[in-house]
């Protein structure tokens, strides 16, 4: 089982590790430290190592950070935790802060007239930390980078990760890893660039077509890199992660050293380095502007290509689906057989589905702990359920559960809120009335076709104009961007209000519009989709256009059809059409029926 | 009749005139100059005077710019333009550009080795320029601000118009010009500049509460001004253009001085003074830079309250469309009554309409000169109709109409595409397929409800959905500002991909989307609606929303109704029924009957 369900937060040793860091920074004479739950590679899962913030406060989330001032340490927290943060710290010594509302620079100058705050500059990126510093011009406080205090006083702090580093093979990839760093290269010298810094693990699995484990659900490896404009890469990780095998498959071009060569390495580079300030740490460009490097801002070369998925990738990403939507589809044949007896619990239902992936024998990880929100729960948007919080799946209420899965061959992410046993009241309040709004939102984006060049930001109101209409919307992107056995969260590309990055041909993303009713229910619905050329129709306009990868039952029972368009019930007659075609013979017998009414036309 | 038919351009003369303006260059010592159809306030419509562009090329469009060099003369212009300036300039000495597409630096480095370009910089402003000599850094060729040397060679140059200026109520307005003149002031005072330069006349005639006479179609004012941060304004522009009454509407704070004046007077500001970069002549910062006055870019402070129209300003443009609306039913009326009889022409048919607004007896002027499309015409986006273009309104076609009112309390545009007789062939290919698309993200407009902080670009794509799900698009923007009793097309708010201005209460924007097809029909759909906070619903979250202003039926003969979905038919069904209650009591007798027939519900 990957997924576990204790919560590892204690309130009670927060005030003495507290007390400990404000000692050994009075010692250093700083006036307060940031400690942020990041990583040198801004990841989103951390080693255990990395768990400083944790550590320190209690506090669990996945992200989040605490600045530890003389008279308060304010835990900052984003609002899917504001209620998790009271429970996992402790109150007296920890305060919480409403952010992003509350920003950190004037929050500072409201609780410190004077003094100066340190930060690990391995983990923050260089656009942070300037960012912070221009919300305290014209303050009497200063920010100074400087060893890492709370790795001084954390006497049992985990090792860094030694995952094995594994082969992703060319015949997925689409491409070798030779062809991508040659063309990289040659955009470096384009640029007149003699080098680029990487620092994300999923663009070195991505350029170098290897995998890793040093972080759960996301198979990446933790490492540096140095790309050259001859196409040869110096990989600073640690050499034990790497076999015979995954030597060859690197080739002769790649050379690995020590992550502790990183740091002098970068003093020997010469002509302009290309670092991305955006992700980068800021203790890179600090090492190359003292090492007299002449490093230039640019973003990370590996990102966009990365984004578009070779023809390869989105053939073993469909395949890859196809295996997921057969468990999914055994998943709620059960869920539907077991859920309206009772008895059933929301850790029951995450435990049944990883089984169901689990008998595929290809599941590799989960891609992200599964969200599995009975009733009330499914309003609170990134639940993940515990053994405290276990909720009861109760009949009559809504189920939401958003899961996916690691394979080799591509990644899913996928939600689905079902009615356990009778479907909640009806009527323009209910929630088949907000499931229908959800469900025309995620038609619309499926359905758009759309002039080339147009960004995330030009679809999401699409997804969002049903509900609009109602007086309701959802606090969440529409989409974000899916790795190719990588990160289930990647960028650059997103369907978001703040997207401006143009969508190409092979960008993966999620469609999951949703809508939240506190202390009620949670409805969210989410194919995975990759962008494509549309078909030729009409005036022949250069259009592009969503292909669906997720391919799993919508619940009828939740649908009105009244306030379905006939273009809208087209388009999911013919989905359900397509799902039942795809996955009929992939099921069992019992989960054949099922499907067989599940996908019945409206 | 405000509106004339003879097109005015004469060929014939452009040779000529360019090589004499090719004389005065050489004597200047001059490679070039540029000659752009623009006045010095970036006016829509210029004065006589300063339709330079026709004078010397022979091309009348509305927008467009001549650069002339030794060897080339090229008349850039879009692509509403690319057939008329054809038959408008002798092609042996002038040659067509396809801009933006071909852009001016490139254009001119391809054909000029190096020299020095000439341009008056009363008719570009400080970006124009700017952006021109990016483009030309690293050649042989710079930019040099002259006197215009058009008006040099130009014997028989008219006068600058001398238009009467006049009072706009501040009961119409709603504010009074002391009161904006005092927020504004106090607004100059927060950033620390002393003075505003204002060269835009809608801007003037606004914060005066006047309007003028000295451009068709625009009740504008043409003249300079600068307010200081006490609340004075100095305005720049002929004093005999004022009557006493004027004058004393404009009160004490306000100083009027001849044009000449303006110059010296930019000479004795002091501290930092407020320049808009994207709509001053260039001439203003540099005679500030001269004169050693602290000029700060700035957008123009009177634009967005301007747009935000304010209670008084929303009821009086109310009272506008229900007038123009009850002109419209009466003409459409009667075009029904004529039309499928035959015989009618595009120039009878703008006569007609303009007869039945003028017969309101409140009409002060059309707001832009009518657009009258039969079959193929209606797909030139800016057709205007000519004695030599006229074309006879068929049975069977289409007939598109955009034209609007200027009334003292509101300015009007409306465009309504009618079937005249028997509606072209159905099917998806056919015209009312078209139409309904069209119709359709009219209707999106119409009914969308947003969080408050959008800008035009995010509700854009809405109004073209429908359309694009059949591979069709139109190549305009989805909405312009629009002016109270002032410019039919206002900035700074849009309904367009580039438009990120956040949309406010009170802004009145255009709602027109449309279809082309090449050589055989146009659609356009066009209400003006005004930004609202939402009516209470659902979640009662902060949304905003359209009110629609204009009321006139929509040809249900063209509609395809089962393509609505139940949301659009009630909406297209209440407007109808709106239209029928608010226009009934106003129409005569004929045209009630035929508003009857015309609203029915589908």
């Amino acid at each position: 089982m990957h997924q576990t369900f204790n919560a590892t937060a204690n309130p009670a040793q927060g005030p003495a590790r507290l007390a400990q860091l404000r000692e050994t920074l009075d010692a250093q004479g700083l006036a307060g430290f940031v400690i942020p739950r990041a990583d040198a590679h801004q990841g989103e899962y951390v080693a255990a190592r990395d768990e400083r913030l944790q550590w320190l406060t209690g506090f669990t989330g996945s992200a989040g950070f605490c600045i530890v001032l003389p008279d308060i340490a304010g835990v900052f927290i984003d609002g899917r935790y504001r209620t998790q943060v009271k429970t996992q710290v402790d109150l007296a010594h920890f305060t919480p802060v409403a952010w992003p509302e509350v920003k950190p620079g004037p929050w500072i100058v409201d609780h410190l007239a004077q003094g100066t705050i340190g930060f690990d500059p391995w983990l923050h990126t260089a656009e942070e930390i300037e960012t912070l510093e221009k919300t305290l011009k014209d303050t009497a406080i200063t920010l100074c980078p400087t060893t890492n205090l709370v790795d001084k006083i954390w006497p049992d702090q985990p090792e860094a990760p030694l995952g094995k580093a594994f082969i992703h093979p060319d015949a997925l990839a689409g491409r070798t890893s030779a062809d991508k760093r040659a063309t990289l290269a040659a955009d470096l010298r384009k640029a007149g660039q003699t080098a680029m810094i990487i620092t994300l693990p999923d663009s070195l699995c991505w350029l170098l077509n290897i995998r890793g484990a040093d972080v759960p659900r996301n198979p990446i490896l933790h490492g540096f890199a140095i790309l050259h404009d001859d196409a040869r890469l110096t990989l600073f990780a640690e050499p034990e992660k790497f076999d015979d095998e995954t030597r060859a498959h690197l080739g002769p071009q790649v050379e690995i050293r020590p992550p502790t060569a990183f740091i002098p390495a970068l003093h020997t580079l010469q002509g302009a380095v290309r670092v991305d300030r955006t992700t980068a740490p800021l203790a890179v460009s600090r090492e190359l502007t003292e090492a007299r490097v002449d490093s230039v801002w640019g973003e990370d070369l590996c990102r966009l290509p990365k984004a578009c998925k070779t023809d390869a990738e989105i053939a073993a990403t469909r395949t890859a689906h196809l295996r997921d939507g057969a468990a999914m589809v055994e998943f709620l044949c059960w869920l539907d057989d077991q859920a309206p007896k009772g008895g059933l619990t929301e850790i029951d239902v995450v435990t049944a589905l990883e089984g169901f992936r689990r008998a595929t024998n290809q599941l590799h990880d989960i891609s992200f702990d599964t969200i599995c929100g009975s009733g009330p729960h499914g309003a609170i948007m990134h639940y993940r359920v515990t053994d405290s919080s276990n909720r009861a799946v109760t009949p009559g209420e809504l189920l939401l559960v958003d899961s996916g899965a690691q394979y080799v061959d591509g990644t899913t992410d996928i939600t689905r809120t079902m009615a356990i046993g009778p479907p909640p009241k009806t009527g323009p309040d209910g929630a088949a009335a907000a499931y229908t709004r959800v469900l025309q939102g995620m038609i619309a984006i499926s359905r758009v076709r759309w002039p080339r060049g147009l960004a995330g930001r030009d679809l999401d109101p699409l997804a969002r104009y049903p509900l609009w209409l109602a007086g309701m919307d959802f606090d969440h992107g529409t989409g974000h961007g899916v790795g190719a056995f990588l990160s289930v969260h990647e960028g650059p590309q997103r369907i978001s209000k703040v997207s401006d990055v143009p969508l190409q041909p092979g960008m993966i993303l999620s469609n999951e519009p949703g809508y939240y009713r506190e202390g009620a229910f949670g409805i969210r619905l989410e194919n995975l989709i990759v962008v494509t050329p549309a078909p030729k129709l009409g005036d022949d306009r250069d259009q592009l256009c969503f292909e669906t990868l997720t391919f799993v039952p919508l619940d009828r029972r939740l649908i009105d059809a009244t306030m379905l368009s006939v273009g809208e019930r087209e388009w999911l007659d013919a989905y359900h059409a397509e799902v039942a075609a795809k996955l009929a013979p992939r099921v069992s017998d019992t989960a054949k029926l099922w499907l067989a009414t599940a996908t019945a036309p409206l």
